[in-house]
């Protein structure tokens, strides 16, 4: 557990930055330090979160070096890369001194190449075999999420030699809940809680008091599927095992609920074509490629809606109200879909989702869909039959939106299990997919109808 | 710690499920049984919640009354509340026996008044003044999220004395990390790690070693910052207290996570109407009216945007082509606008936002659009000349989709803050307002300045 900053529960970081931006104002950077040194690294990280660019690099110069390392890996990905980027070697190293071995990793895998060559190897020799331990993994994985900092015991220890032995530590690993029991050759064979070690006769043997029931996570194991475990059994550490089943490390809650966060941030940041990782005071050179991509897609897709209306420029030509009325297809398309996606893919990421219920999801959306499109479409016919005085548009209308709203119940909940079947991310293109769908077959259906009855 | 079940590791909900179904259809419920009693309460939740609700109601039948208590909390809000409805009174009182009382207090939250007291007063003394104790309180604040599970001691007992303590109790509460300091009036005085008891030699007083450098959480602080509190300081178990200090109860990370969860849901589902606590599995009747009121409300928006273009039919009945690219300035400024808009409606859940850095954020943001609108018009200009052979139709929507996008940028940065300050959720109204600007001011602009270029 660190420790927060008197005041943390007054803590304001809106407030602090005010501050903070006044003093930067008027130029004296003593009374910056003065208010940075008042702060815990969580704040800090949060404040520099919370900064343009070019404040952010002077908020961060203004910094005691000592406390740099800890404000280093509270940072989230794109920030940590920016500042990153501002420092040598030798301040890196210093940084990352006494950090745990994840924490260094996240940081050197941020790195390029050279410079994390450089950074192993100004490190010490035992620091750089930790960092190396958890290198060898996949950041996404059970083994990128471990830190090595176990403390392991054997089966046939009596629990009072376990507790002098701990007495021989200065302190415990944070969020230390569990010792871990180990075979000779360091295979996992069960947990023994700190809670049982304080409540059970000190006579007794680690054998006879340890949990065997919880299973070790394979170091391969993604890490989306490790918070998941984390949550259902409201685990706080969790051991981590090679193939062979020897331990490897252990995994602590604070690093599982960053990857919740970062998972469900994702479904939200995708569906706008956005990136769950980015800085949300990225400068105008870093945004402004990313969202050319995005609505160049949508471009795309637009100019293909276009071509449809293209179509029917003749009937449009004579009956100039369908070019009134045709918006209001397409869109009540787009937002029915997008309710039916947005509950598709939220049940998708909960592991909800599968072939055996899924024929059961499309039925209930297909009936709101119908109830819906009953309703709405009635409305709107009336509203048209007045507006326009015209009972043939009335109809067309009608029918284009149940017709919309039906194809849009459909796409949005097939387009997204698709998309996942040949391994295309539901929550990035779901959106854009789903949108041209309804948009076709919205501008489609009103007018190829209104070209019949016109005819 | 709760105990999985051997094998979880390979636990995969849709296999189960295909399985589950597969008995349930052959008819025989002795084999759902016997599956359901190898499934950890954690599981069988979550096949619960991946069952569309018949299913769920008859495995909830076949489910070993044992076994309800433990399942129900973790189920969530709306599948508990369709749960709770088919059981009587006693079945209820049975399950919530053994309960934590922050589980009991969320579950009798649910229920009717009338069904509520006569639990309440079904249930034991000692019981029902514990959940009392938790029911005082807000579900969405501190002390709605408490435990009342605490171990506390004196300052001036030995770690000597408070070992022994330990060791009269069969087990301690779950994930316990920390016993509270408290003083004679039962007022919080500081966290005595079960770390720092297992390192540090016994005959020191609690006083010497204690940790009084985490402020304890009021009562009545808000859930969100609580969770922000965790996530920000890496904590397992936090104290709260009321307006005297005095230690009420505590707050577990596991509860918390699930608060995480819930906020993060929060954005992605209110930006497509919907609610976080929605009910995948939710049937016809019930997403049917929800999903009305949502598309009555984009119905009346999609009308504004008609009357606009009504304003033009004169326009339109001249050069027919306007009606095939208008929906393209229109779609443009939307996705444009809601990628602003997301990353602002990120930034304000991350604490992030506030007046001190909006103006930097909107300048970004501005930026970004006139970049992206100088190269996307550009490119639609050049296509619509050669598309309709018309190099005045190619100017007009250059400057239409111009003005769309810069108009976007502001209404993404500004919309969320301005309805955030007269108190209306901007990840629900936000979409919905975003699109009625981008959908008038595409339609305005580019139809206006066709009025007057052709006119």
């Amino acid at each position: 557990m660190s420790n927060p900053p008197p005041g943390e529960i007054e803590f304001r970081a809106q407030n602090q930055l005010s501050e903070l931006f006044a003093a930067l104002d008027s130029g004296t950077g003593r009374d910056v330090r003065r208010m940075l040194s008042t702060l815990s690294p969580q704040n800090i990280a949060q404040l520099l979160e919370s900064s343009p660019p070019r404040i952010r690099n002077v908020l961060w110069t203004l910094l005691d070096p000592e406390i740099e390392g800890d404000v280093l890996p509270e940072l989230s990905y794109e920030v940590k890369s920016q500042i990153l980027a501002t420092m040598d070697t030798e301040e890196m190293v210093a940084a990352m001194e006494g950090l745990d071995a994840d924490d260094v990793a996240d940081i050197l895998q941020q790195l390029p190449e050279r410079v994390m060559g450089e950074v192993l190897s100004s490190m010490s020799e035992a620091d750089r075999l930790r960092v190396e331990r958890v290198l060898a993994f996949d950041e996404e994985t059970a083994g990128g999420l471990m830190d090595t900092d176990t403390i392991s015991v054997r089966p046939n220890l009596t629990l009072d030699v376990v507790l002098r032995y701990l007495r021989r530590h200065e302190q415990l690993p944070p969020s230390t809940d569990n010792l871990f029991v180990v075979n000779r050759k360091d295979q996992y064979i069960g947990l023994l809680p700190l809670s049982r070690l304080l409540t059970t006769d000190p006579s007794v043997t680690v054998r006879e008091v340890m949990n065997t029931d919880v299973e070790p996570i394979p170091a391969d194991f993604p890490d989306d599927e490790v918070a998941r475990l984390f949550e259902k059994y409201d685990w706080i550490t969790a051991p981590v095992v090679d193939e062979n089943n020897r331990l490897l490390g252990r995994i602590t809650i604070d690093d599982v609920v960053d990857v919740i966060r970062e998972d469900a941030d994702h479904s939200l940041m995708s569906l706008a074509g956005l990136d769950e990782e980015e800085d949300t005071f990225a400068p105008v050179r870093r945004t402004a490629p990313r969202r050319a991509v995005w609505l160049g897609i949508n471009l795309l897709t637009a100019l293909l809606a276009s071509w449809v209306i293209n179509l029917f420029q003749g009937t449009i030509d004579k009956v100039v109200a369908l070019a009134v009325l045709m918006p209001i297809v397409a869109s009540m398309g787009g937002v029915a879909g997008s309710q039916t996606l947005t509950v598709v893919i939220r049940g998708m990421a909960l592991g909800q989702i599968g072939r055996s219920n899924l024929s059961w999801l499309l039925t209930r959306e297909l009936g709101s869909a119908v109830l819906n499109a009953m309703l709405w479409s009635v409305a709107m016919a009336v509203i048209a039959a007045y507006w326009f005085d015209d009972t043939i548009i009335a109809v067309i209308i009608m029918a284009a939106m149940v017709i919309n709203l039906v194809t849009a119940a459909i796409a949005g909940a097939i387009l997204p299990v698709a998309l996942r079947a040949v391994n295309i991310d539901p929550a990035l293109a779901g959106g854009v997919a789903l949108t041209t769908v309804t948009d076709v077959v919205g501008f489609m259906s009103f007018l190829g109808l209104a070209t019949w009855f016109y005819a």
